[in-house]
């Protein structure tokens, strides 16, 4: 399986960058992973969430193929735990799964034609992370999930 | 109102304690925010968190106040959205209480003494993350409440 994380936009904070490169650089590792990101539609009218949902949505779209399986981190997602998500990790590698791709969406969330492709939602927190810092909690557990399946010192229970 | 966040051990990584800096910077704009630290226990026997428990648990009752309300970062605690956490710290405010402690444990997390003195506890997520990050997640959020407050454009809805 290859997993790819998909979001929307750079990643502006160096610091945030600088963590995000420290895990992805771990997890590879362990597993062929790739990072796509979708530049940012500009020249937008601000407070126009719903025409930028809109079009960062085709944009995802686009990136995705038919026999991918696709995640999206949605505060109205399920919640897991760290074990938890390494047992839906290790599903996905059993089902054969070719590609798991994690979608980090943009400020204003998704739109509705990205929720009907996805396969489902994940919830990391009942909190609101700025869609930035997200990524870097996704590199952080899927990192952490790994660890757990190869029976690594790195999580303590 | 004073906050303080109480956390064991330094941060280790530059780009977790630059992203800390970030927001313990801009929160000060609304609070008077203190950071206290207790060292890291040294020299004790691998794998012995029952006693690391113990005495990182005597430190932080050390560094408590009778007065103080404390609150515990812990998996097993409350769960609030953004909102919700908000309205626990606009709680606080209204009911004149003198300092409010946050407090991140070690990576094995609190002992006894600590949970019967704490008046609670708050989970920032099902997910297990490093003691590091979740200081990080912390400055955010609770930077993030303040913005909620005064009804600043940060917090996306």
């Amino acid at each position: 399986m290859k997993i790819t994380f998909l979001w929307i936009g750079k990643t502006t904070e160096s610091w945030l960058q600088e963590g995000i490169d420290v895990y992805v650089k771990r997890l590879k590792h362990y597993i062929s992973l790739s990072i796509e990101i979708i530049p940012a539609p500009k020249n937008l009218p601000k407070q126009d969430m719903e025409k930028q949902k809109e079009i960062e949505g085709d944009a995802i779209l686009d990136r995705i193929m038919p026999s991918d399986e696709v995640y999206l981190l949605d505060e109205r997602g399920m919640s897991y735990s760290s074990e938890g998500l390494t047992m839906f990790l290790q599903e996905k590698m059993s089902a054969s799964v070719k590609r798991l791709v994690l979608v980090v969406g943009g400020p204003f969330g998704f739109s509705g034609r990205v929720y009907q492709r996805a396969n489902g939602q994940v919830s990391f927190s009942q909190l609101t992370f700025s869609h930035q810092m997200i990524r870097l909690l996704v590199c952080e557990q899927v990192y952490r999930a790994f660890t757990i399946l190869r029976g690594e010192p790195y999580h303590h229970r």
